[in-house]
C-alpha cells in the first residue's frame, strides 16, 4: 500500500496515513484505507486499531488539487467510494481510536470521527472540524449525524452551519476530542487507552460498541451510492467549481514559491 | 404591520418585534409575524433574516392579560395560530438569528428556540428559558424537542420540569444562546453572523439545514391545530384559571402603581 | 419489607434502602422496590418519591457475592426482575429524585439514572457510573439509552466503552448528577427540590415528564425478559464466570479480615 503503512502489535494493529506531508486524502489512498479495515475488521488476531498521521497533519482532507483534475466518472468514483469508507469505519466493531497528530479539517476530521476515542495533539494552532461550507463542499446527512452524535446536535448545527474549524481547546469543550496531549505522546496515549480496552472481555466490549451506535446506525443511509451523491452533483456546479479553481491555482502557486 | 418593523439590507431583512415596551404576544402579533416570514420566506433576495426585540425586552412571552380575556374560540384560534407560527419558524429554511435585546421567557424563549444562532444582551439579569411548568401552561410536545435539541435531553428535561428560567450565563452554559454581548451590540453581533453566512454557497447552505434539523422534523407534530390541543384544553381548568386570574390582577394592579 | 424503609411526608414518600451498610442489591431488595414503586404510583396522596441510601453508600450495585451463588433459574429470574424494575422505574410518572448519599456504581447507577433528579453528596472519593464493561457484564441496550439521555451519546459512549467510574465532580460535569451537597445536606436538598416541584400543578407537571421522555421511551425494549437476556447468557460464560470467582472470593477475603 502506498499511502499507508500498518504496524501489527500483539493485539492491535495501528494504521499511519502516509501520503505526504499533510496526508491528503486521493482515491487510491481511500482504496487503501477500505483494503486495510476490511482485512483488520476480518483478522481475529486483531482486536482493536488505531490510526493515525504525520507529524503536524492527521490529515488536511481530502486532495482538492488532485480532485480538481479528475472527470465526472473518476469524480463519481470517489465520492461513492469515500462514504463507504466513511460507512465501513463507522460500522468498525472493535475498538478504534484516533490518534490525531496536527490539523484534522474536513475530510481528514471525517475519519476521526468514526473512532470511539479521539486524542489530539495540543499547540502549534492545530484545527479540526467539519468546515465544508466554508470550503464549498455539500455535507452529506450521514456525516452530521455522526458530528451530532459526538457534540449534541445544537452544537452540531451550528459548527456545520457555520463551517467551523476548531482549535483544540473548543474540539475538547465540544466532546470532539477526549484528550490534548503533546504531539510526541499522542500515538502512545492512544495505544494506553487500547491497552486498557485489551482488558476487557471482548465479546462483551464488541457487544456494547455496537449497543452504543445502535441508533445512529438507524440514521445513516447505509447505500454508500447515496451519500454524496448530492456533493457530487454541486461539485460541478459552475459557481462553486470557479471557486474550487480559484483555490486550487492560489494553493499551487503558494507550493510553487 | 403594527406589531413589527422590518428593514430590508442588501440580502437579508430584519425583523424588530414592536408592541410596547414589552413586546407581549398577543393574536395580532402573531398573525403579524405569521404573515412576515411567510413573505421572507418567499421572497428571493432575502437571503436571511433576523428576529430582535426592543431594548430589555426580546418579548416577555403570551400577553396573559390580553389573552385572560379571550373566549374560548379566540383562545383555541390563538393556540392553532401560536402553534402554526412555532412550526413556520422552526422550518425556516434561511439562516434566521435572534438577536436578543434583553428578557425572553417562555413565549419569547419560543420564538428564539427556533433560530439557528442566538446572540443575547449581557447583564442586567436578563433571562430566558421555557418556564411553562412555572407559570401553569401546558407544554407542547413540539416546544420540548426543540429545547432538547438546543441544550441535550437531559438538561432540556430537568430545566423544563422545573419551569426554569436561565441568566444568560446559564443560557451559555447551556448551549441555549451562543454568545452574551452588551446590549447595544447584539444586533450588530446579529448582522455580523448573518454577514458570515452570506458568503456561503446559498444553495449549500440552505441544504445543510435541512439536514441538520431532518431528525427534529421528524419529531414534531406538523399539524398546528393539535400542537397546543392540551395547553388549550388546560388552560381552562378552573384552578389554573383561577391561578392566572391572581396573576393577570397582581400585574394590573402594580402596572397601575 | 426486609430491604427498605420507606417515610410518608404530607405529599411524598421518601424509600430508603436499607440493607446492610452498602446496600448491595439481591433478589429480595428488587422485589421490594418493585412493590413499593408499584404502590407508590397507584397512591394518589403520594406526589412524588425520593429515593436514597445509607451514609456512604447509595448502593454498591448488584450482590456479586449472592448472585454468584444463583442457579441458572434463580439467575434468570433475578435479571428478569432486575430488568423489570428498570422499566417501571424509567416509566414512573410523578417526580423522582435520587439523593446520592454515597458510593453508586452499576446496579446502584441503575436505579439512580432513573430518576428526574440526582443530588450526589460531595467528598470522600464517592463514585458513580456504569461500570460494567470494567466488571464483566453485559450492559443492556436499555441502560445505555438512559446514560445517553443525561450526557449525550457521545460521553455516554465513552464512559460505557471504558466501564468509567466517575467522581462527583466529573458526574456533575457530565450532566449526571444535578448538585454536589455535602452528604448530611443530600436528603434536605432532595425534599426542597420535590417541595417545589409540589408547587406545580400536577397534572401539568405529570403531563410535561411524558413529554420529556417520550423519545426515550420508544427506544426502550419494554419486555423485562428481553433486556437482560444477553447479559445473562453472558454471566455463565466459562472465562467470565472464573473472573467473577476470583472477584468474589477476593472481596469475602477482605470481610473475614
Amino acid at each position: 500500500m502506498n499511502t499507508l503503512e500498518v504496524t501489527y502489535k500483539e493485539a492491535y494493529a495501528i494504521v499511519q496515513m502516509n501520503r505526504g506531508k499533510v496526508n491528503a486524502i486521493n482515491f487510491e489512498m481511500v482504496q487503501d484505507l477500505r483494503d486495510i479495515f476490511a482485512k483488520l475488521e476480518a483478522n481475529p488476531e486483531v482486536k482493536g486499531v488505531i490510526l493515525t498521521g504525520q507529524p503536524h497533519y492527521f490529515s488536511a482532507g481530502l486532495d482538492l488539487i488532485e480532485l480538481f483534475q479528475y472527470d465526472k466518472t473518476q469524480m463519481t468514483d470517489f465520492f461513492v467510494s469515500f462514504g463507504a469508507l466513511y460507512l465501513e469505519l463507522v460500522q468498525f466493531k472493535k475498538p478504534f481510536i484516533s490518534a490525531i497528530t496536527g490539523h484534522s479539517p474536513a475530510g481528514g476530521c471525517v475519519l476521526a470521527v468514526t473512532c470511539d476515542n479521539r486524542y489530539m495533539a495540543d499547540g502549534d494552532n492545530y484545527v479540526i472540524g467539519l468546515n465544508e461550507v466554508a470550503v464549498n463542499i455539500q455535507i452529506s446527512q450521514n456525516l452530521t449525524e455522526v458530528y451530532a452524535f459526538w457534540m449534541g446536535e445544537g452544537l452540531a448545527s451550528r459548527y456545520i452551519m457555520e463551517g467551523k474549524l476548531l482549535s483544540g481547546k473548543e474540539a475538547l469543550a465540544a466532546g470532539l476530542v477526549d484528550e490534548l496531549v503533546p504531539l510526541e505522546n499522542v500515538l502512545e496515549r492512544a495505544e494506553t487507552k487500547m491497552l486498557q480496552y485489551m482488558q476487557a472481555d471482548q465479546e462483551i466490549l464488541v457487544n456494547t460498541k455496537a449497543k452504543l451506535r445502535k441508533h445512529l446506525f438507524n440514521k445513516l443511509d447505509l447505500r454508500a451510492e447515496n451519500s454524496l451523491k448530492e456533493a457530487n452533483e454541486l461539485w460541478w456546479k459552475p459557481e462553486i467549481r470557479a471557486k474550487m479553481k480559484a483555490y486550487v491555482e492560489s494553493f499551487s502557486n503558494k507550493k510553487k514559491v
